[in-house]
């Protein structure tokens, strides 16, 4: 009997021709019916309304779920868990532009660009930095926070990780546990927040991390929105603790129009745009390319090889 | 007998007490009198003034000029020719900061922040670019070319050189000689301009050149203002030949606040500020770094080994 996936992802026609020849049915969510809810053994994507809905279908197959992001917050974990259905993520998908547009953002405030931007006329006496001269820490480890360390090491930089236990990690300079981040805090003038949404890592970036990381030319945030109170960043940014701040996720999104964020001098937005590229097609673009190297062992009922998340912690 | 040098551009204590320690006499400008003139042997920086008043001082011992800038298109090289004086430069002194400068400006409009600086509410369908989605010509592959060619090619990218004869050059994919850039164009989206100015650069970058760089995404100048025409840029932004333009020089300094190029939406200008570092003292800072190589082939009568200017070609 054929695997069926729902695809609610977009899949080319290569990929398609590569998933028939490997004997799978294809579904796609114009010509879906909740008849067939029950025998859908792969979601590839995720929608809000029809991945629960087949979770509550009676008896159904779902075995497997791809999701579009490295983020997986927005998903049922807990039930996933329980109904013993691997979820596999986009991790290291989006890593290379992303990374380009933090080192775009410290750029952007260490040579000035943000006042010259705005500057209309000759003005020869602001304060610059290389990237040799901005210390660098990142919370998060994983594949953007190596690419990143990568591009910054090359740049002349120093780069310092933060991980859950501060075991090492290629292309960091030295690694800290969560734990310890206030000495690495004390080594960089850089705070790069890249981690995931996690009971743990919810509003960690506090009134009392701000006050820990006084002294700070500039915090980036294109992780996860929730992993930081900004009214406590705005008002770290007003008492100078912080000098500059760059977001690229919010607490909420669409950030409210009213929202403080939107026009502060000092604080860059991005949109959750970080991860575009020209040659991308949406967020998914390149997804298969991580999905098709689980299908082997998927189909010989192995364990899943690659990106795969775990459930209880979230990532 | 000691040996004179007028110390136009700063020397600390430690940069004095190395050179009493090897017999020179340390004159500075406060303390100068046209009395003085005949006996200088060397100028440590340059003044528009007093450097030609020493030039035109009948038997002056002017032996050797060390200029605090890369470019110097700003001395009389005809007559320093003439007159025998070896002038040395600083080229590769802020090689680093410039490069890194250049790459805050690929970064700022290929990940969109020249939009999202100004933006006001959510914004999420704007096309951006990866370095490695922006294959680069730089013009001139000297100090500042080079660096910047290995700074890109560790973010991906792909780099072109343009040189006076195309020979190749560390660090970049490809390079070509000035007669042929219009095939290293035709491969390119950003064209950085970092040329001495010379008799054959003086408005080198003209409307013929726009024309034939119909299609880029940038043009950059941070080599010298008077290479580039810049009502024909302007002309080619608004035809939409070129997208984006960043200078950091301009054919006049300081810019007349009159200028179209202040306020253009498609244009970022810096005031001639991309080498400046948080830790420099001013644009000499290290040069004594670069002048102190020099200074045992000088005290033996021999040729300077490091950064000697060839006064016909003019860098």
């Amino acid at each position: 009997m054929s695997h069926t996936i729902l695809a609610l992802s977009k899949l080319n026609s290569a990929e398609r021709d590569s998933l028939y020849q490997q004997g799978f049915k294809i579904l796609d969510p114009e010509a879906l019916t909740s008849a067939d809810y029950a025998n859908i053994e792969i979601i590839y994507g995720w929608d809000a309304k029809i991945g629960p809905a087949i979770l509550a279908t009676p008896n159904n197959q779902l075995k497997w779920i791809q999701s579009f992001s490295a983020g997986v917050d927005y998903f049922p974990l807990a039930k996933l868990k329980e109904a013993k259905i691997t979820l596999t993520n986009a991790s290291g998908l989006k890593a290379h532009p992303i990374a380009q547009t933090i080192l775009g953002y410290i750029l952007h405030f260490a040579r000035g660009l943000n006042y010259y931007v705005n500057q209309h006329n000759w003005q020869t006496d602001l304060d610059q930095y290389t990237i040799a001269e901005l210390p660098t820490v990142i919370f998060g480890t994983g594949q953007i926070g190596r690419e990143l360390a990568r591009q910054l090491k090359a740049l002349g930089g120093t780069v310092y990780g933060i991980n859950s236990t501060g075991h090492p990690v290629t292309n960091f300079d030295r690694t800290f546990s969560l734990d310890d981040y206030k000495e690495a805090l004390e080594l960089s003038k850089v705070i790069i927040n890249v981690l995931p949404a996690t009971d743990k890592t919810h509003h960690f970036f506090n009134e009392a991390f701000f006050k820990a990381a006084a002294g700070s030319f500039l915090y980036v945030n294109a992780g996860r929105g929730v992993t930081t109170d900004s009214q406590a960043l705005i008002a770290a940014i007003d008492k100078n603790l912080i000098q500059y701040a760059a977001l690229d996720v919010t607490e909420e999104e669409p950030l409210n129009q009213n929202s403080d964020l939107w026009r502060h001098p000092n604080i860059l937005l991005t949109q959750h745009t970080s991860w575009v590229e020209h040659a991308g097609q949406g967020p998914a673009s390149n997804l298969f390319s991580i999905f098709s190297q689980n299908i082997p062992a998927f189909l010989n009922n192995q364990t899943l090889p690659v990106n795969v998340v775990d459930l209880n912690r979230g990532y």
